[in-house]
């Protein structure tokens, strides 16, 4: 592949659609946004998305590819998006082809958790390793992941799920009847709500609003109910990756999203927990790292992925 | 490959190790036994194992090619021995080189599981997939992944160890640490303990010494002790093969070993339980089925990765 050619990512959210050029793993213009709700279903809002496509090309002659990463899974063959998560009616819409029709550049539709994992691997924090597991913890938990040097995507391109798998076979279900679902112990709101659980335990007050950001302000002040919460959530999350690794045995856990910039309030517990219940043999080859991405990974991953797919002979 | 050339397979187990020559997924002679723990070290034994190799050859001047499978993790690339279980001595032995040198065939060493996954992959019930998750279920739960059409191995060739993922944060320690370690929930002395638990809490007196085989037979004729002992099984079963689906999306689960004898008293529960707790998506894609291969699926499965190796151009 050629990384120097710029080409547009697109993070199609529930809230925004951001768009931007990228060229060898860094945003070369402003993200522009668009607001996902303000347009009446699909036409309407890739009409938007052309636009904003069309003036990226008037500055940029050299764009030759568009990727577009989606919350929620996708015909990767088809392109085509099988539901979008709070989007009405995005079931079963051919984006690919509709993109490629209007703007005339090759496009790829993925996944979003894919997409930041492709950042990942293509130009940040898993970029060495050819066995990888990226994780983003925010309001829910994504995941994608490399083995073998590449994205694998699964049967239907539905893998990577690794908020919804079981840390309890008799615990908390999730939304498909998932008992133990790992993203109903540590999405953003279930963190407030444990740490709220443990203020109470202690028969402390709770200081305020909670939020992952907020305890982890309190846990770096030296609040023990908060680094209690902290360790808690390294419990339930280590307990995941765990598993993860005995199946996988990647040599790298990629940690990103908002829960992450918790930092060593997380990232201490979890590695003592992964080396007290690992094989020296899969915990010495392991090394568990902050993602290199923030807010712009799923910009910076389908860009990735439409340059790589599109301009190896670029 | 060519399959229909016969190669010798050997499965080093830590009370048995037995050898056979396979062609086209079938043993063509009777499988002949040494027994590991006669042997005083790898010196003994290997000598042991390649005078009923020279068997072989004088029988069947075609073999070209040998497969090893053993009870623990190997350096793939080395074909050297990490450590194998219940087996005294073989600590990074050089296996591949040593067999190589002995009888001047070809060979490859690979972790047993792996070879119960390839076994059923090239010639059994994997065959057709892509992506298939195999579990075996005996005295220990192993494991073996077939990835995009190729047995993955992962960073450190440690890769599949199903028994050893978690299924309770808070649940029964493994024996690295490892808290909620499925096979401490359903290997086969432990089926047997919940069984007498179950009988217990119905104030039931147990019927004699129970294994999964006396409690698959009681279950059988309707004893509902034994029908809920399965039941809890598939819980287990089903919450961990769950966070699998999840992460990998496979087309397959393919079970394997002593208990998958239960049939459908594991299952029908099985099924009922993953249809429950994953998305159409991946429960649509995925079937669930019975491994083809027995006792002899490490044979097949080693000495048909010395034919997929070794052979391609034969």
């Amino acid at each position: 592949m050629n990384p120097n050619l710029p080409n547009i990512g697109i993070d199609f959210g529930g809230t925004s659609i951001k768009l931007a050029v990228v060229k060898n793993g860094e945003l070369i213009t402003e993200i522009e946004r668009i607001d996902t709700q303000a347009f009446d279903g699909p036409d309407a809002l890739l009409d938007e998305i052309v636009r904003e496509v069309k003036q990226f090309q008037e500055q940029f002659p050299a764009i030759s590819a568009i990727g577009i990463g989606v919350p929620g899974t996708v015909d990767f063959e088809e392109g085509r998006t099988n539901n979008l998560t709070n989007v009405k009616g995005w079931t079963s819409v051919p984006l690919r082809d509709l993109m490629v029709e209007k703007t005339g550049l090759p496009t790829v539709v993925e996944n979003d958790a894919n997409c930041m994992a492709y950042a990942e691997w293509a130009c940040g924090a898993a970029q060495p390793f050819q066995n990888a597991v990226c994780v983003t913890l925010g309001t829910g938990v994504g995941g994608g992941l490399i083995l073998n040097g590449a994205l694998y995507r699964g049967a239907t391109y539905a893998a990577g799920e690794i908020g919804q798998m079981s840390i309890d076979y008799d615990g908390v279900e999730g939304p498909y009847g998932n008992t133990g679902c790992l993203e109903r112990y540590i999405g953003n709101r279930q963190i407030a709500e444990l740490g709220a659980k443990i203020y109470a335990e202690h028969g402390e007050e709770v200081p305020g609003e909670l939020s992952p950001a907020r305890l982890a302000e309190l846990a770096g002040k030296g609040d023990h109910c908060a680094q209690e919460t902290w360790q808690r959530v390294a419990t339930y999350l280590g307990a995941n990756l765990m598993s993860i690794i005995y199946l996988l045995n990647p040599e790298a856990i990629i940690i990103g999203g908002g829960v992450s910039y918790a930092g060593d309030l997380l990232f201490e517990p979890l590695q003592k927990r992964l080396r007290e219940s690992l094989t020296p043999e899969c915990f010495d080859a392991l090394k568990v790292v902050h993602a290199r991405y923030g807010n712009t990974a799923g910009i910076i991953g389908s860009a990735a992925l439409a340059t790589d797919l599109f301009c190896a002979d670029c």
